[in-house]
């Protein structure tokens, strides 16, 4: 697994929890952003895209940097609909709990437990068998295939 | 107001909402992209930046329409951060109801309905005085300023 590497400092934000650890499971780490898998067994295909320093908001990124951080959220997004042909993908920026800048990309299917509401609303229905079991790929072979696209858009850190 | 224009034939899908109609009240038309207000009580500063032509995910945009697309959800983005300073600019795409790319550009207040959850989860307070009255920016004054802004970017259609 790839080391988490800090905001440099002193742009890190004391209190931030995503200025202090990676925030899930890290898959790839660059020098501007990394991409981490949630960790949620309702939604098991759900990563994110945070971008390294503390920014709170979208527009506060230069376009470069935007460029930079849809590029590899694009690629997540490729990965999940080529490996596991989801009903929808979910894209979401919102951290109003943590407003550290990232993106929510989110492989939604018919079959999840809130389809088709949004995964942040209440549950519509329990899943049996569980949601990971259900995905086309393995969860780890699933990281190694969204690793694998995101490097090729900038080295390693 | 300006006119909705329809998806160019035969790119619009039968059935969907948002190539048949604006989708909510429209404040700018472009050739390839517009900006409605969802007219939403509860989050009264909520846009949304409609992908003209049916597709359905951002990945199956070129990467020159995901960046004009990008251009005006960050404008929104900011003209309501500027005019209204709200505790969060909430970002999404999802879709799962009507699959036909829009972005969700949502000013949040630490007073509103759900904060800190998504608008998407159930209500945690009521808001008196009601949310629209509460802004500091008179939403006809908004929509205008939402319009130059996006317009500085793509010519009305």
């Amino acid at each position: 697994m790839p080391d988490f590497l800090p905001p440099s400092a002193p742009a890190g934000r004391p209190g931030c929890e995503l200025c202090r650890e990676a925030g899930g499971t890290l898959v790839f780490q660059s020098a501007r952003w990394r991409v981490i898998r949630a960790d949620d067994a309702a939604f098991p295909a759900f990563y994110r895209v945070v971008w390294r320093e503390h920014v709170a908001e979208w527009s506060d990124l230069a376009l470069a940097d935007q460029a930079a951080l849809m590029g590899a959220v694009t690629a997540v997004e490729r990965v999940l609909r080529d490996g596991l042909a989801p009903t929808k993908i979910n894209l979401a920026s919102l951290g109003n709990v943590v407003p550290h800048l990232h993106w929510h990309v989110i492989a939604r299917f018919d079959w999840d437990s809130r389809f088709p509401a949004p995964v942040w609303a209440a549950a519509a229905r329990a899943v049996e068998p569980p949601p990971a079991a259900r995905l086309r790929v393995p969860l780890e072979e699933l990281d190694a295939r969204v690793a694998r696209a995101v490097a090729a858009l900038a080295p390693a850190a």
